[in-house]
């Protein structure tokens, strides 16, 4: 694969990609001779976006493209200096720096859950602690997206969704790696263009109602668009009115093109006003016309809802051009992913590590662990348990675990054929040991898990929640610190 | 001042941030031979955010960066031949494309208001096209989070706010732009140390849980980092639990620091909890032991109506960390602006141009246009009017315009005692007129305008409409246009 990426999307030059506060730490840590513990820290989110069963991790390569490039150059070192907050000690140790982190990750695509630990990064405090920002900036934004076009793909049935959202992104790179973000979540094409060299994603576009404008006349626009024009070509046909102008002026010029002998399929582009209403009304119009399998592409503003209202209406449209909402996760715009430690290795030992909260709820994990996924016989999955590393579990039959919150409680999670471990190693020693994904078959891990996961998990409103269990070792050591930390 | 911008902030290699439409649009601009026709664009945008009395642009210099850097390399080139859908004329006359483009803008920084020419484009169809996307891109987001920023600045009153989204941004742009903006809006700082390397925006920061984890004893995480801190110390006292650990050694910390002479502010951060309930009683602890006034920084999920409800509440906070909501401007992540075709340039000269639509507040303002804002004696600004081109309008006395929707009705606009014309040329046959404007002085344009706004449009909740009107031939081309295209 050849690499098209820019300087910016190898991620290089991003050292500096952190919080002031990671950096203090880290100078605290090696006065006080600690930059070298050797620590484990957990990524994981706790709650998924509103009204979702599932989420589709996604940022994982632009993540190990960061940390492979991780160095501070000099400029970095000069502007850390000037701030007057740092010794030379502390700057030294920066511009020598080579990551030496191991990296534990669920594959870029895979469907995951609250409180499962998506990434697990072990090494010294001083590289741990100094990745964290980037590593939440990078996984959370793009599993946010891939989990929202998920949703907006399964909103539209197997319809193809193509992602527009560049105009509305946060910035250049939110829109690239949103659109690659989208891509991995299902949509089928991208309008960036720059997303289609840098990822491979396929990229596919109109014409805006400029274009008609800027001709004495609709049809006259039409025709110019279609001669020469190559690809699909798809005529957007609401610049003045849909019904009495925009689609007679698109049937005459298919029927030109019919005529010339020309091979295509009529399409047409829906992109205000009643869509459900137009919709049914242009694919009477073109079928009349003798196109009887119009392509009826519609945009405006679309999210899943929208979408599967128009469905509910029987709408007569079979593409799904969405861009503001599903770029920016319009109605929820963040993932509150987390990194928290989870234990630090002492000449005895790792020993686990616990964030209490006075939400009980908020407790974390402790422990170094493992997750494991359970499948029944036809290969969907039934649920996933969190257990300690090394612990050994059963691989099928009747899985219990326990609940992570009242850790005493048996939680079922099914009948099971055969288990996964779904952490698998990316980086060791700083390396990346994982081979570069295309993002075509990250995306195709994600419709496969989404095609074997159970239609309960994947409604729109109100999904059945996925079981996730903590192993009896892991319950009983969260159970057991928490009781030491609470008086 | 020394550029201290990567490759990524210069806005290089960024050609192809483009909708693939755009270069659809262009190869037939350039088959028809319309290519060169010259074309005048207006950016605006048709609502505010929710509940915001007006709009504080920004991202007008990383525009101005990426129109400077944009030329289409080989690598682009061949990534568009390889798509099969443009013609080798097409790809050379990217390929020799040098921006000719003219362009005013509000400068960045300023109130603007629905509908303005905040900016217009004019020049070759075939580059005025090309730059949409990134336009939309480049100031939707930035003007977003400058708007949300100043929003939760005024409900902070004055207090200290401090930026710290990058770990739910959208992407690290999304995190270092969204820090220039929010800066931009009246932030201080940030966490963001990019940020602060590449804009010369102040960097802050305290240090997290984890600090206080890693160490045996809270007291002992608080020694350790106060022994040699620099800068501003800020201890997070809600590790454990803040009124029965946090505080308390917090306060033993600080009296020791006392003892030994230190010269500092004492201040804490609150980042869970009952923020009112909690701040109330850290501040009388830290009375009681003798810091009369101490700094109490809050955190966790804020925003401009958490803050006035804290404020309310009489919180003794002073100092206020936002993260996720300001970043993300979560309650409205995306600013709908949009980039119109106004006028051509025929033989005959500029022929306007207009969108109408369905929706009559919809339809565009035709013509080539300019922005006038009018001020008070006390040089408050009392409304603004956007007139044609080269009209000639009164510069005080009693302004009258006219209303955008309704045409033929008067808008009154107050009492004036002087005018400024908003836009000014910022790039001229595609070269760069306007000296770069460091961040900082943006930043205080934002501020004196902030200052000099009438208090009512400042309202958190229903502000004051801002009297935004047509000049009277502004509104007679516009009727004359509506009443040509509506049979």
């Amino acid at each position: 694969m050849s690499d098209a990426r820019s300087a910016w999307f190898r991620r290089e030059g991003l050292a500096l990609l952190t919080d002031l506060y990671e950096l203090t730490m880290m100078a605290g840590y090696l006065r006080h001779d600690r930059a070298d513990r050797w620590t484990s820290f957990d990524y994981f989110f706790r709650n998924l976006p509103p009204h979702a069963g599932f989420a589709v991790t996604a940022g994982l390569e632009p993540f190990l493209d960061y940390l492979e490039n991780l160095r501070f150059e000099a400029d970095d070192l000069d502007y850390l200096r000037s701030l007057d907050l740092f010794e030379e000690e502390f700057l030294e140790a920066l511009s020598g720096l080579r990551l030496a982190v191991d990296i534990n990750a669920v594959p870029e695509g895979s469907l995951v859950y609250p409180n499962e630990p998506v990434l697990q990064v072990e090494g010294p405090v001083f590289q741990t602690q100094l990745i964290e920002s980037a590593l939440l900036n990078f996984l959370n934004y793009q599993t946010l997206i891939a989990t929202k076009a998920a949703r907006i793909c399964l909103a539209a049935e197997g319809d193809p969704v193509i992602e527009f959202g560049l105009r509305r992104a946060h910035g250049p790179d939110g829109a690239v790696s949103g659109s690659r973000a989208a891509y991995i979540g299902g949509c089928v094409s991208s309008s960036n263009v720059l997303a289609g060299k840098t990822y491979g994603i396929p990229v596919t576009g109109t014409h805006a109602h400029s274009w008609v404008m800027s001709f004495d006349s609709e049809l006259e626009a039409f025709r110019a668009f279609a001669e020469h024009h190559r690809g699909r070509l798809v005529l957007l046909v609401d610049t003045y009115d849909t019904i009495e102008s925009g689609v007679p002026n698109a049937i005459k010029v298919f029927q030109e093109l019919r005529a010339q002998g020309r091979q295509f399929r009529p399409a047409i582009r829906l992109d205000s006003g009643d869509l459900a209403k137009l919709s049914k009304i242009a694919h009477q119009m073109l079928v009349q016309a003798g196109f009887d399998d119009p392509l009826i592409v519609a945009s405006n503003d679309l999210e899943e809802d929208l979408i599967a209202d128009l469905k509910r209406q029987g709408a007569k449209i079979n593409a799904w051009g969405v861009g503001t909402h599903l770029i920016t996760s319009h109605d929820s715009p963040s993932l509150g992913g987390v990194y928290k430690l989870a234990a630090v290795r002492e000449d005895s030992g790792w020993n686990p590590r616990i964030k209490v909260s006075s939400n009980i709820e908020k407790a974390t994990d402790p422990g170094r662990k493992a997750l494991v996924r359970y499948y029944d016989g036809a290969g969907r999955p039934v649920g996933d348990v969190i257990a300690l590393a090394g612990e050994s579990l059963p691989e099928s039959g009747l899985i219990v675990g326990k609940s992570r919150v009242f850790t005493h409680r048996p939680l079922r999670i099914g009948e099971a054929e055969r288990s996964e471990a779904l952490l698998q190693p990316v980086m060791q020693g700083g390396r990346r040991v994982l081979e570069r994904e295309a993002v075509a078959d990250i995306r195709a891990r994600a419709q496969s898990q989404m095609a074997a996961l159970p239609e309960e998990f994947k409604r729109l409103r109100n999904p059945e929640i996925y079981r996730v269990g903590l192993s009896d070792a892991a319950a009983a050591l969260k159970e057991e610190m928490i009781a030491s930390v609470t008086p």
